[in-house]
């Protein structure tokens, strides 16, 4: 007799009628006397195992109906289509082998009651097991390899900046400082921005992508202290370029997340309808027209001030897609944004907001490319020029307009799935009051 | 007339016969009195521009004539097929923009003469925009990409691990450390291994992808402080299924980048048929015979201690495929190494060492499954188990033989581009002494 093939419970489909072998951890598990259909998960699904008593040696059975919670078990039987069964297969049991039965003296922590987020947080490493996880987690993923396709494939080069700098991009308050060897200081990145423009220089069209960090002392359902950033700059681009990019880009990762991750949304209840109406073009608004909606609809909002949670729910609910505030107040905004050539008080940004109220998820524009300007900017923001000494160069050294943006993949994330806090977008949040596990 | 369209260097070929909007910058200038030869790079490539003092008016053709290194331009002209120009085609230039023309008195500061390493790594902001940069940077991102479409397409769920962790991975002294709010310290991670081991029990197959940190204090053409690694991991698996992952992959990659990267490898006088040797199976030897072969090659080295550089070098050199090293004495490895069963003295891990003396690329192995000697050897490590509770967790609750690997994205492309020092394989390197720009 052939050893059966070892198989992932994905691809079950493929060995219907054939013996195989599973190798993974009991999800769940019913029982009578003579039957006892342990559900076993390994990673890539759900499969509904049938072990019949009379089919199996004794001590095979019993091994099976004493099973608990998240033991690992390898299960060999024939795969058959079974519509009632979850997945559409199920599995005639032939052999058990326990690798690790938990004792029902210390057992599997999670159980299928509800538990409290802090409990759940702390057992992090553990509650990745549970489906509603994994969807998450398969949609992140898909989420990641879009944004990377996307950008492969329309010509940027993808150029990891550093994670160490030694200046700040904007502000330093919230900057996590390093002891760099004996005699200095490091910060951690928060934005790729500045070395992506020199790169855009030397490539034309780059992205950079990975961890990004800001030492936020506030607790919200918004903010990590570490998340993920995917930041494109593009050589001879303005703000309308920009746009359009971050728009085709936006709406091609939401279709593969609907090509791909379907079953994922459903299982996390999300209304796939609303993301269905994702479209191009996106609405666009600029920050003059934001505010006069937001102070008709009652908010507090004055001209030259930051939009808060509650007025960017009250923009994005008004449309179905995205919705694009451009020109903000130059004096809230960054010291690299280009002015408005006809207005210099509004600066050449934007940002975009995704639909339902789930905030803001990209932000750019065009950058400063004039020597002069830049240097009054770093003046007037009271800037180390010494620390940008490189970063002027490129504007003494072939500068052009150009601009990019960047998305936070966890907030994007959380739309996508319709979370209402980040802290379950990423597999370990890092968050104020959390460093672990 | 229509507005010629703007196209990039690179699509040129499509464009034959057609006039077209180019904007780059300056690469290089020859001349005479009547006609000029500007070659325009873009990023994407480089364009040789004819321009004829009788075609154009004389401010145009002035203007051309006194461009200077890296000046930005934009310039429109008739693409045509020309056997003898870089790229197989040429511009005939209608028209000329000069976006910033960088004055005689500060030229660019990178010119065709040698300059040193420091004054290099001082303007590598700059000197990205050099054609070797561009070759090794495009090599680099072929290699990213061609990972995660190996992980992506055998059933590997990636999963971000954290860059803030709590506890070291392997051993202190190389730890950067950071201020986690008022009260609480955090370590940049060396690894993501640990955390792999908890997605892989919930995923099967994972692997995470982003930059970890070593406070290397020494200078060695090998080491930065910070670089970027992927990591495989998988749950039920041994030494030998993470060897034979770690073949096929490298296998995949050498294999894209000689698919689409060879005009860089030649710009890089690499020797491709040194990597066109690179198949499966690769060698493999256990530790024992390496010290074997070593001593009899007239190495220092005796039983039980870790390779020197000129070690590696001399026992890869042997061969024309990466050489697999297994079985390393259990005590200078790591304290999550599974012993071999049948001699607990040595460790179930692997080196993969690349051909001709570029060092070990990649590191792996199995882990240890078992709770009690895990706790065995974190106690005899002297490690504190308060920090490792979470992961001794993943030992109490459905634990199974377990592997994965590290492999250095640095130290890949430095091989695969015939590198001496890794400096130039990332964009901006960070060392002992280098954290500017």
């Amino acid at each position: 007799m052939n050893t059966p093939a070892r198989i992932s419970i994905a691809e079950a489909a493929r060995h219907a009628g054939r013996s195989v072998e599973i190798r993974g951890w009991l999800y769940n598990l019913r029982r009578s006397g003579k039957i006892a259909f342990p559900i076993v998960r390994d990673g890539t699904g759900l499969m509904q195992c049938v072990a019949v008593k009379s089919a199996l040696p004794e001590e095979a059975f019993e091994a099976i109906r004493n099973l608990t919670q998240e033991s690992s078990v390898i299960v060999t039987g024939r795969i058959r289509a079974e519509e009632r069964a979850v997945g559409g297969y199920e599995m005639e049991v032939e052999g058990l082998e326990v690798v690790q039965r938990i004792p029902e003296s210390q057992p599997y922590p999670i159980t299928p009651k509800e538990h409290g987020v802090e409990f759940l947080m702390d057992h992090r490493h553990l509650w990745l097991r549970s489906q509603r996880q994994h969807a998450i987690m398969r949609v992140r993923h898909e989420v990641i390899r879009a944004v990377r396709d996307y950008f492969d494939s329309h010509g940027f080069t993808l150029i990891d900046t550093p994670i160490f700098t030694p200046a700040a991009c904007e502000g330093t308050t919230t900057l996590f400082e390093v002891d760099y060897f004996e005699d200095e200081k490091a910060y951690l990145t928060q934005s790729g921005q500045l070395y992506n423009e020199a790169t855009a220089m030397a490539f034309g069209k780059v992205y950079c992508f990975g961890p990004t960090f800001r030492a936020e002392k506030s607790k919200t359902r918004r903010h990590l202290t570490e998340f993920w950033m995917v930041e494109p700059e593009m050589a001879y681009a303005d703000l309308e370029e920009v746009k359009r990019v971050a728009e085709e880009m936006i709406v091609y990762v939401v279709g593969r997340v609907l090509e791909n991750r379907r079953p994922e949304l459903q299982k996390l209840e999300r209304d796939i309808s609303k993301l269905e109406c994702v479209r191009a073009p996106f609405p666009r608004m600029s920050y003059d027209e934001a505010v006069k909606i937001l102070q008709e609809a009652g908010s507090e909002i004055q001209w030259g001030g930051d939009f808060g949670g509650g007025d960017e729910t009250v923009l994005s609910q008004r449309f179905e897609s995205p919705l694009m505030v451009d020109r903000y107040p130059a004096a809230v905004k960054a010291f690299y944004m280009q002015p408005d050539p006809g207005r210099p008080e509004v600066a050449l940004g934007v940002d975009v907001l995704a639909p339902e109220g789930y905030g803001e998820i990209i932000g750019g524009g065009q950058r400063v490319h004039d020597l002069d300007l830049l240097l009054d900017r770093i003046r007037e923001h009271n800037l180390p020029p010494e620390a940008f000494d490189w970063y002027i160069d490129l504007r003494r050294y072939g500068t052009v307009p150009h601009g990019g943006f960047g998305m936070g993949i966890e907030r994007c994330v959380a739309w996508i799935c319709g979370l209402e806090h980040v802290r379950e977008t990423i597999a370990f949040p890092r968050m104020l009051y959390r460093l672990r596990p």
